[in-house]
């Protein structure tokens, strides 16, 4: 059995460039698949930097422009992992080039670039997804089962929050690498893009789409000195935002995040209340799933912890045994295994970009409400 | 060294009134103090129960007219355990009659009542309390303790929730013995005045007065037969209400609560983070109080779960070993206790009803937002 | 409905004594019972703290010397809670002046000490009690139902802990009062009577009966200064005793105690093992407790937190309402509930003195085999 | 900087070949060494598989016979995966042939096997390396770190489970790939050897020698189906081992491993108690550490839960950001990275066959132990 190259072609090499490249590098060690990624190029400004990259992670070449990277014949796929404010630009051409395209979330700078770069992959029909990694977590893959299985019943609230501490420091720098999330002019927004979003995108695929809400923000540091310039310049991004809001399906949102609560490092939680049973979840145990079913007995009822790691969880049977844990990495590894599997049958993994595009919309409509301190609708995509 | 008597005159005899019974029957066992509580009389309309429920608790008499009570030369103080929609009546004939008083929680229907209330007491000059109970719960005071010690610097957050699922069922009545808090001439509100009542009252306490708030209720089942009529009527109450706000401290608020988050049947929790440190507290394990903070060694920095047991903790030098935990009605001697020290000493207990008036204006605030969807500024008291 | 008085003699006044005292107070306020305890004498060598005592908790006299107590034709049962060397003596005598006896645990110095008094007892036909209180935490209570109704299948394994680290600190003196746990003339042994004797009463009611031991025992701080002499001397009780052994049903036991457990106040924990299911129960989270069935569904399994507040759980109906937890003290509150039910119906409440003198023979199994390093038959009472 | 290689020929295709495999694969993405593993020889009898198992992990060649294996040139490092009883017989050919060896653990089928494998490794002067995997999980390699710190003080317990439940179901057959660890012959012993093993391993790592044990088996499935036979035989191994002992330090051991422990996967657990503090770690949740500090202050004193996924904890710099966990491959990943510094360097990285030599003496006295019921000393290494 011959694998089909899949030859990928990446932008930038941070934090995300390096969990896509492992599971890239991984993903056939440990699924049966008819796609097998090679990593044929890798692509930044900084060209020292992203031949570093590409010799420690075996791509086979570099680019220093991603207009030629994307003009590359032997390029299958671009993956874009690049500050939010050039995913449109790069992600438009890429498509005209007929690139599949693997985009980095939150898709775009709001919804209406958003919509652009839908109709761009639309128009040239070619496969997309955006890395909203987190569904690919066992634990919340399985959350998701269970609420399509039926046991939730009616659902009532579902709250999510995305907590951490590492802007606390007024020292942090806004702007540069590592810290361009701190600045406004290449994050567009600051937690409500960067950590809500992925809060929106689980709570959109398990409950439905959101009808209206009613955010407020807040920025605790109000200048920073800018990593480009060294000026102390205006904050521009949401130190913190919470919103509330209604679901199609009648229950209610609460969601929270900030880059100031002491003590969080990554934690993004969720719990779903339903009518027969609730689930709640958390990164920082991310192989856990608390659940709850009031169905059990009178005298036994309780919250149940699941170890996530039998083999009849979803992904896991591929991996160790029943009681060993995976942990972050891995949620990218299973979402290039289902977006090769995707390929491979014609039915393409979510999120599609039009899919991730929900979510954009949700995260316009907080940030309108926390600038005039009204409830919005969501825009139907 | 001989205790001075305290007559009780208890007007009620539910929940509330079993809570406050054992508080004052336990309190001079475990505590030195200079008054005693003395089961005077137990009132209600109901005369054998009220009867049995003297029997019971051994008060030494029966009312069943609180005016009655109010009248006798030999009660000293009365205790209000009745629905919400009586307290300011027999609170303000209880002060014109020279009376302390202390009453059950919310202190009013709304703020205009409850500035009513207000006036009477102070005009009488009695001595009066709240039961915002959680205040004494050993891990809460703790937090209190810590707060004013500085250890966690500037607050960025203050989120609270108050979980249960005891009305998910449609069968559960509005009206009635057990179930007056569903029917909304009784209560006032639902979970608002119940629930989150108790969670402002701990908020204002541990971080300041609020400064305004946005707020959406919800009434998931719309008709509930009503146990005094036997129809099936509108529900009145909400359900669910969650609302965000900023406090004065310009720290930002969330709040939620519900009686449709199944898997809780108590679960208020409380977190807040400051610029050192983050305190958690949680209802459903009241004896712990979870605490981080960030000057501990960056390697062995971790929340750490303090078990509230030791004798240097607030009140448990006076119960028994380090390790062995108290429960939920000690809170209540603990307000006893309080109480009786600052008859002793002149500087009253909190909270007065003045002090508890806050809340009501906050929950009057959370309502009329609920309503207009709008902002609303929280009336200064 | 008229409350058969029930007149308590109390022998000691110190954690034991306030804890029964307390629970002699409130049993009525609670549960519907055809008798009532009366604290009728509170008896103790030192007159003005015996006086304090009997005043605080509301005794009608006092006596300095208990056999005058025994001989008072008022009283109808005695509560020895005087230190262990003590127990005997007290409740023959006690016997043999027609008195019920509710015993401090451990029973005795040792298993053959232990036979003379349940003789004594049965020869005088006398209800009697001991207070191994932890049977009655209704998380515990809980746990027999389960294996009762059979939801564990076949036991492989039974292990229990209970953890202190209160004498640490070498300076911490032997006898005296508080102390007089580490003094071998007053308590026979350290840890193992002290501690492991509530691990083995909960095993046996469990579990059933052990058939061998192997044990291992240590004294960290080899002197210490005692109280009453002033004198450095050498410390006799064991600091630590762990055993192993098998019960007669063919499961395997793993115990430990130890007072030198940084960090673990009053940590008694005990797991057991089923085919189908497994429970595990912690004291400082006495509430709750842990069960995993493994016939729930393989993607929903987990371990349940059952928080044991319910209705349906055992004593909790009579005490507040679902979510809100008791604490230690209410273990002696069941235990009285249960002894004066026994009284009424006859058949008298666990453990009786026989049933408690199994415990004391695996003890003088244990420390046997400690001293000579060989595996220990136990004494089938 | 050019990477040397180091040619691996891997024994074995199991669980722990593609836990190794997985680590040779991923080590230099992530942390920066002077050598670069290379898959050159993957080894075992059946040829389908092993060719199927090395195109999937991209083993450049296959061998069907070891010995071939170990004759060719171009292999630098063994690696055996293969079951216990053939650990020897390849280790000592391996070394002879003077290739550096990477065995699974245990080290042999017993102390005096694991003492020729070590003389033979030693004459031949090759690297060699165990794999305790465990010792490289971060959280674990932390409570190294702060024991060496002195952060403990003196120890004064040290106790560890492991405990599965994968063979309650009787119809598990013995012997056959996955269930050879059920084979007496293949595997010398039970869960002594499979998992005390590891236990032992952290335990003398961390807490130094053990001087003496008195142990506990029991299989408790007499008669198994043998997956070679067909037949029902005898099970020989130990379905569970409890274990208590000394450590030359003084402090008081207590193990105990079983496969019959219903709700447990793989939960491998150790607390350590010292004077000034305490350490508990669980497989289970792998990324945390427990942490109790004595000397923080009273009020705030509590088990601290670190999440050990900071960039200044062990290993944690090198892969993703704070809060973001890893799980159990990452263990070996570690090994691999501090094996090939410890060739750069010169200082091999532990447990070389020597230092794991140690737990096999262990092993050989608890079972000595449990088939004479008498204490045992342990074998100085």
């Amino acid at each position: 059995m011959s694998l089909k190259p899949l030859n990928i072609g990446m932008i930038g090499y941070g934090f995300m460039g390096r969990a896509h490249s492992n599971a890239y590098a991984k993903v056939n060690h440990f699924f049966d698949l008819k796609y097998k990624p090679v990593l044929k190029a890798a692509c930044a400004r900084d060209e020292a930097k992203v031949k570093a990259f590409a010799e420690k992670w075996g791509y086979e070449s570099v680019e220093t422009d991603w207009r030629k990277l994307i003009a590359r014949k032997d390029i299958d796929a671009i993956d874009i992992c690049t500050p939010n404010n050039t995913h449109a630009e790069i992600a438009i051409a890429a498509a005209e080039a007929g690139k599949m395209i693997l985009c980095e979330k939150p898709l775009a700078m709001n919804g209406p670039e958003g919509s652009k770069m839908v109709e761009a992959v639309e128009r040239a029909g070619v496969p997309n997804i955006v890395w909203y990694n987190y569904r690919r977590v066992p634990a919340v893959t399985l959350a998701k089962k269970l609420i399509d299985d039926g046991k939730l019943g009616r659902i009532f609230h579902y709250r999510a929050k995305f907590l951490q501490d590492w802007t606390i420091n007024p020292e942090v720098p806004q702007g540069g690498a590592g810290t361009w999330r701190l600045d406004v002019a290449a994050a567009g927004s600051g937690v409500s893009g960067d950590l809500l979003a992925h809060c929106i995108d689980t709570a959109l695929w398990l409950n439905g789409d959101l009808a209206d809400v009613c955010a407020m923000t807040e920025t605790f540091v109000k200048e920073r000195k800018h990593a480009a310039t060294g000026q102390i310049q205006k904050v521009g991004i949401d130190d913190a935002c919470t919103f509330m809001g209604r679901f199609k399906n009648g229950s209610l949102a609460s969601f929270e995040s900030t880059r100031y609560a002491r003590g969080h490092k990554a934690l993004y939680t969720f719990e779903i209340n339903g009518e027969n049973a609730s689930i709640f979840w958390d990164l920082h145990d991310l192989h856990r799933l608390q659940y709850f079913d009031h169905r059990d007995g009178g005298l036994t009822r309780g919250w149940r912890s699941i170890h996530v790691t039998d083999g009849e969880h979803p992904y896991m049977a591929n991996w160790w045994v029943p009681g060993l844990q995976i942990g972050y990495e891995h949620s990218f590894v299973h979402q290039v295994k289902d977006f090769l599997e995707g390929l491979a049958s014609g039915n393409l993994a979510m999120p599609t970009f039009r899919d991730a595009l929900r979510t954009q919309y949700v995260l316009d409509a907080v940030l309108e409400s926390a600038a005039d301190q009204r409830w919005h609708k969501v825009t139907t995509v």
